[in-house]
C-alpha cells in the first residue's frame, strides 16, 4: 500500500520546482503550493450553498461568526433542504449550543429536542420538510474512479485524489467537488460517502430508523469520528469561524450536554441564513456595523493539479521542519482549501 | 485488508455473550465491555510515570488539573528523564499555555521560548539534561507482531491489537504496553514508534537537528497529526483534564501562539509535580481543600482478550444506534481506557 503510494509521490515530484526537488529540506510546504494555486483553480461556492450563523458576542463583548457550507448533491438529499427551509423560517433563530462533547462534537438546536438534560417540550417544526430514509446516507454510485498509480507517467490528478486507498474505514478514499468522500465498489456498481472529518457538519438523530430533519447539528471537534460514516447524514462544512464552536467549554452532563446547574453555558445562536438571502456589501465593515452581508467563498478544486500536488505534500512532507516523511495521508489531514475572497469570478 | 480484519471480527464474536449475537441490535457498546472488565486485565500507572499539572482557576474561580502519563521504556529516552528533572527543579511552575492552534495544538512552556510572538529572554535551564538525537524518536525494534487472522480459530489477542495493519502512516498499527504503536518491519529488524493521536503529549523542539530538551511541551487537540510520528518526541498522553487543554481560546498570532494583545489569554500553569513525590491522601477532599495529593490510575491491560474484544467492538459497532458498522477503526479512535481509583492493587 505504501509503494503505491510512493510511487504516486515519485510521479507528482515532476510537478514540483526544480529547485524543490535539488534541495528537498527547502521543498514548498503545503500551504505555499496552495499560496501559489492559479486563479482558474478556485471555484466559487454558490451562496445558495452558504449558512451564516451568528452566536451570541463572547465574554469580551466579540463578534461570533460561523460560515457552514452546505453539500451539494448528490449527498445533500433532502437533508440540505429542510436545512435551508429551516433557515428560512427562522426556525434556528434562538437556538443554543446545548451539547459539547471533548474529542467528539459540538450540538445545537432546539435545546428541549433529545437532549437528557432538559426537561420542557420541544418546538414545533415546520411544515414542508422531507423525510430521509437510511438509504440516502449512501449513493448508489462510486465517485471515485479505480487508481492508477503506475509508475512510467505522471499520476493523472484523479489518481492523487483516491490516495492509494490506504483508509481504516472504507475500501477506497479520495476528493470529488471539494468533498472528502469514501466509498468502495467502482462506476455504477460502487457506492460513496462523505466523511466525518473534523468540522464537518452532521444531522442529530435518535435511534434507527429516525434520521433526523435538519433541525438538530453537530460538528466534529476531535479526531475523525468515522465510524458515524453511514450511519448519520452529513450536509456540509464550518469554512469560517470553527473556533467558536471548537474552544466552547465542554459540558459535564450526559453525552456532553450542559446540565441545567450549568445552563449559563449554553450558547445562545440569534441567526441563521442563508448567505443569498443577506444583501451584497463590503465584507470588512459589516461585522462591526452588526449588519449582515453576504460572504463570499471559493475552494481549491479538488480535480485541479494544484490540489493533487498539495495532497502529495501533505502526505511526503518536505518542508523544513520535517526528517521523516509519513508516505501518506489520512483523507481527514487532507484540508480542502477554502479562502473568503471580496469578489467572486 | 477489510475481509482480513472482518474475518478477525467474526472469530472475537465468539467471545461475545450470546444474546448479543442473537441480537445484533442490542450488543454491547465498547462502554460497555470496559465496564464487564474482570479486575485483572487492569493495571496500575506506577506513581513515578505521572505528572500533576494545576493551572490556574478559571473565570469562575474552579481549579483545573491535568493529569498527565509519562511514556515507559523504550519510548521515554531521555526526554521522560528531562521532563522529571523540570518538574523536580521546578522549572515549570510558573510557565504558561502560550499556544492554542485549532485541530492542531495546545502547547505550554516558557514565554519567551521560540515564540514568535513575544520578545523576553527565555529562562535558563537546569543542569543534567539528556540531549537526544533524532534516531532516538523510533525504536529500533518491532513491538507488534505479524499478523495472525486466520479464520479458522479465535483471532489471539494479539493479532487484534495489530488491527490488520490497515493504516495511511505506516506499514502496521497496534497497541503495546498501554500505547498506540505504529511500525515497519518485524522483531529484531523492525522499527516501532508511538503516533500523533488525539491528547498525546509531545516535546515542542526548533528545526532540526533541534530535538527539544522537554521544556516546551504539546497536547494534540484536533485530528491526529500523525505526519509527526517519528518527527517529534512522543513523551506521554493527558488522562484527565484533557477539557481544561482543548476548550482554551485559540490564539490569533503565528501558529496559533497569542498575541501580545491577548497576553491575558495565557493561562498560568501554577505547578507540575511527578505523582510520586506527592503524599498520598484521600483524593476527593484533595482538589477542593487545595491541597494536592497522589492520584493513582489503572490502564485497561492492551495484552488483554478484554481490551480486543473492546477493540473489536470499536472497529464493528453493533450497539443500537449504529447501522452498518465500519469493519475497521483508525488506532486513534480506540482510545486506551484508563480510570482514576482510590487504591491501586
Amino acid at each position: 500500500m505504501r509503494t503505491a503510494l510512493l510511487a504516486a509521490a515519485a510521479a507528482l515530484a515532476l510537478a514540483l520546482p526544480l529547485a524543490a526537488q535539488d534541495e528537498p529540506k527547502g521543498a514548498p510546504s503545503p500551504a505555499d503550493i496552495v499560496a501559489a494555486a492559479p486563479r482558474a483553480d478556485w471555484t466559487a461556492i454558490p451562496a445558495e450553498e452558504l449558512l451564516v450563523m451568528t452566536l451570541a458576542p463572547d465574554a469580551d463583548g466579540k463578534p461570533r461568526q460561523v460560515v457552514i457550507q452546505l453539500i451539494p448533491a448528490p449527498f445533500s438529499q433532502g437533508w440540505v433542504h429542510n436545512i435551508k427551509l429551516f433557515a428560512r423560517a427562522k426556525w434556528f433563530d434562538n437556538i443554543s449550543v446545548n451539547r459539547v462533547q471533548d474529542n467528539y462534537v459540538t450540538q445545537w438546536g432546539d435545546l428541549n429536542y433529545d437532549n437528557p438534560e432538559a426537561k420542557g417540550k420541544p418546538k414545533p417544526l415546520p411544515e414542508g420538510l422531507k423525510v430521509m430514509g437510511e438509504s440516502d446516507y449512501i449513493v448508489p454510485k462510486s465517485l471515485l474512479p479505480e487508481a492508477d498509480l503506475s509508475q512510467d507517467k505522471q499520476a493523472p490528478s484523479v489518481s492523487v485524489q483516491l490516495l492509494a486507498g490506504v483508509d481504516s474505514y472504507a475500501e477506497r478514499k479520495g476528493f470529488s467537488g471539494g468533498w472528502p468522500i469514501a466509498g468502495e465498489g467502482f462506476g455504477e456498481e460502487g457506492k460513496s460517502w462523505p466523511t466525518h472529518c473534523y468540522g464537518m457538519v452532521g444531522v442529530g438523530r435518535n435511534y434507527s430508523p429516525d434520521t433526523g430533519s435538519g433541525a438538530e447539528l453537530y460538528t466534529v471537534i476531535g479526531h475523525a469520528p468515522r465510524q458515524l460514516d453511514r450511519n448519520i447524514a452529513l450536509v456540509g462544512r464550518v469554512i469560517e469561524g470553527m473556533q467558536h464552536l471548537s474552544s466552547l467549554p465542554r459540558g459535564s452532563g450526559a453525552l456532553g450536554f450542559y446540565s441545567e446547574e450549568e445552563a449559563a453555558k449554553r450558547t445562545p445562536i440569534l441567526t441563521v441564513r442563508v448567505a443569498s438571502d443577506l444583501p451584497e456589501g463590503p465584507a470588512s465593515s459589516s461585522e462591526a456595523e452588526g449588519q449582515q452581508t453576504r460572504p463570499k467563498f471559493e475552494y481549491l478544486s479538488t480535480e485541479s493539479q494544484t490540489f493533487a500536488t498539495y495532497a502529495e505534500a501533505i502526505a511526503n512532507r518536505r518542508d523544513p521542519f520535517f526528517i521523516v516523511p509519513a508516505g501518506g495521508a489520512d483523507i481527514c489531514n487532507i484540508k480542502v482549501p477554502v479562502r473568503r475572497v471580496a469578489e467572486q469570478k
